[in-house]
């Protein structure tokens, strides 16, 4: 019975594969209707259970969309998991550059669209993050904490740029951008987050300033990148 | 038996939603092990195979990850097909804000990491479309044409930036790219695509010159952008 299922397990897994490969490949453009439980079966060589399961797996994957009595269409021929992957398997040095290209329109635009709460937001976050950080940075049992409060400081500004598609993908990429502070935070040959250059990019912002707001989130990020580039040559 | 089958199918999917709501909340993070299949099962008063199929497909969507013999473990608390669900339902003018961010940045880093076959790529992409556009715009049979020409130009522009994390989430973000501009092309009141910004573009990646080249990836977009507020303020 463990065996049966694990055989009919890796069964779905490789029909999902192939499904994955056919909408890679072109075989079925967005908005097309891909063939019937049954046909996919057939052509498949597999159980018709076997192509829903795959189906379902590929639904929630936001490739397809199932429309009850219509069919199941294809939404999307990219895997959005896949390029997370490779956003988790980037390097800091990638990392880093991503931020920037994110943080800095962002900076700009909020700088023309935040309100009162945005930056209320912006300063509580700043607030708790230099209360951690008081005696030069924060201690190991406080740096999850010390990241949660960066990592909230910046989506405020990402959040006050007012665009539904950079929150979305800001939101999604937090988890990466989380992981790399805390492991430079960890790393003794990385300088601290500096307090002084985020109050910068908070002022430009408050003062509506975008072109003094971009040029405070690059600075912001150049120091690390700079850094990186240096630990790396030195590899 | 087809009653059976909905059933439990739609009970997956809320064993889906459920976990992933878990997941959402916190209540396992990143790196974290799940509990066991058995454990599940008994706490979402489900049966193993559903628990089992469930985290099948949130393995799928890129949120766990299952090691043999080890378990099953937190990848991101995220869903990333959600991120993109959010990236398809965005407003024409945040879809081109957030092309502004990655494009601008991945302009500059191509003007510093360009080789010969990436500019050899940006020209032949530019010379196919000018060919499809000879008398002022192509003709509504090769739209389609034109704007994956015009999609390949700016990949080729975000490939030769030498950054994983931005190629990737871009290569994730062309088809909304790409449906947007179909949209655009289709509407008269949006202008053409303009071949001479184009060409101010790759010229100042062909010369190594960042600063020209991020000021003209943001003039490319400038235009569109103004035009959407524009048509935006009319309505």
């Amino acid at each position: 019975m463990a065996l049966h299922a694990a055989g009919r397990q890796s069964l779905v897994d490789s029909v999902v594969d192939q499904l994955r490969a056919q909408l890679a490949a072109g075989e079925w453009g967005v908005g097309d209707r891909l063939p019937t439980e049954h046909a996919l079966a057939e052509v498949l060589q597999v159980g018709r259970n076997t192509v829903r399961e795959a189906v379902r797996v590929l639904v929630h994957a936001g490739m397809l969309r199932s429309r009850q009595g219509e069919g199941t269409f294809v939404v999307s021929v990219t895997d959005p998991a896949s390029a997370l992957r490779a956003v988790q398997r980037a390097s800091i040095r990638d990392v880093l550059e991503l931020r920037t290209a994110l943080e800095t329109e962002a900076a700009r635009l909020a700088a023309l669209r935040r309100g009162p709460a945005d930056l209320e937001r912006m300063r509580s976050a700043l607030d708790a993050q230099r209360q951690l950080g008081r005696e030069g940075g924060p201690g190991a049992e406080d740096m999850e904490l010390y990241a949660d409060h960066d990592v909230e400081f910046h989506r405020a500004v990402v959040d006050a740029a007012r665009n539904s598609a950079l929150t979305a993908l800001y939101d999604w990429f937090a988890g990466s951008v989380r992981e790399a502070l805390v492991t430079a935070l960890a790393d003794r040959e990385m300088a601290r987050v500096n307090h002084a250059d985020h109050r910068v990019l908070l002022d430009a912002i408050a003062c509506g300033d975008p072109a003094a707001a971009e040029a405070a989130a690059r600075n912001l990020l150049e120091g690390p990148l700079r850094q990186v580039e240096e630990l790396l040559a030195e590899e």
